[in-house]
């Protein structure tokens, strides 16, 4: 399928739609396989023993595969989230940001099966897992006009 | 198994080891069968379409999970998130708080099960429902001292 | 939502339509809360150290969760699980059939989702709490022939 | 993390230790990066509409899984999932066995965690994802006999 959005303008639809999550995340690059994710770590998202919370890699997940599907069917607003599954497996390394890896494994009319790996930048074992799956609502006029 | 930490002892522990989170959560009440947690929502909580976003949801169970296992073996900050499993099933009742009532299936020495069911409240149909799995560390002696 | 299959109903749609499940299960009750159903535990279930195998007690919830839609949308054999977490908590009480309780936690037009718990029948503490997402057909004639 | 069970040795494992499994199931290959399990599909496996049953392909990726975990630590018969998350994401290819193609993302002292990609042999878009929990056993000397 073809990437009808790229890096920039994913960001551009970020910074617009979710300025609360553009200040901390960015679309680093969109592939035909993969899209890369990255969550700017401050104090803000750790926890007590310096490790970024499970709130914090969940919403860099979302926004991974959100991205990731948005990239392929343009700007659906109102795509939801409709089941999530994470294992949280290592502790992220220290003054690092996080990267998500986003692979969509499904991309039908009304559902979207996407799986990330989260790894701290830089380093080799990953942090966490996630699949996602969305609900992709019909399309409707306004949309288009992005 | 007995309440070893009540909705007073819990925020009070919330307020000191995640002043982030305790400003917008509060534990309502903690029962043998049940612990009641509150997302105070406001604007920053909300997504295009007025809904709640993911990441507050699962912050919500998140936190009443890991105080519904703290209200049963004390104070241990440490104690992190392995596995989280959620759906998301409804939009939240537009300008009411959350609601996360909570349940341990499961309290091991090493892993603790939960579930969780998130609510508007006053509203009946659930928003999402949540089932973490915890990884609890050896009691160590500073968690003596709280 | 009105109950139109009851466990009888619901034991002859499994006797015709899944005839290899129904030799094993059976659905115990339907009650506008909680369907219950059983497995009849014996050795094709076990595995080594006596316990029963995850993907006979996965068959048992999905059995469950199934005919707990079914008990309230009439019998569409075409529905399909998409989505299914499991966590298995603790080993079965030996020599006891299986019970899974089942409770509908949304109906949708297109999508259900539902959570079943699975006890050793007289035991006390759950062996494995279970949540699933399934997609229903749109209704089709035939369907309403049975 | 050396291989220390190849196909070979993980077959005649299931053989012995899970026969009912065995003879449905077979490890195909065993690399660094990724382990194959082949689901032997006939009638059996059927449900209405032609397709193959969630329990089938829960099972086979949860053997898929055991023995990826297995292939690094030895025969272990007492490891046990603790955790399973599936997305059913496809209906499998008429006629055709199915393949598991397991990647282990953690394989700490007491949990490993891993993920299985479940396709029809031959056909590009997989069927099914599952990542898996197993909660590992302290080594014990029977173990060592094997």
């Amino acid at each position: 399928m073809d990437i009808v959005m790229d890096a920039q303008a994913l960001n551009a639809f970020l910074a617009r739609d979710f300025p609360q999550a553009a200040g901390d995340h960015g679309i680093e690059s969109v592939g035909p396989d993969k899209l890369v994710a990255r969550l700017r770590v401050d104090d803000r998202h750790l926890r007590p023993g310096g490790t970024v919370g499970g709130p914090s890699i969940f919403a860099l997940a979302d926004i991974a595969i959100y991205c990731a599907i948005l990239s392929r069917i343009g700007p659906v607003a109102l795509a939801v989230t409709t089941n999530a599954s994470i294992d949280f497996m290592r502790k992220p390394a220290a003054g690092r940001d996080l990267l998500a890896e986003c692979r969509i494994l499904k991309l039908g009319r009304s559902l979207a099966v996407a799986e990330a790996l989260i790894l701290s930048e830089g380093a080799g074992d990953p942090v966490a897992r996630c699949s996602m799956t969305y609900a992709i609502p019909p399309k409707r006029p306004e949309n288009s006009a992005l």
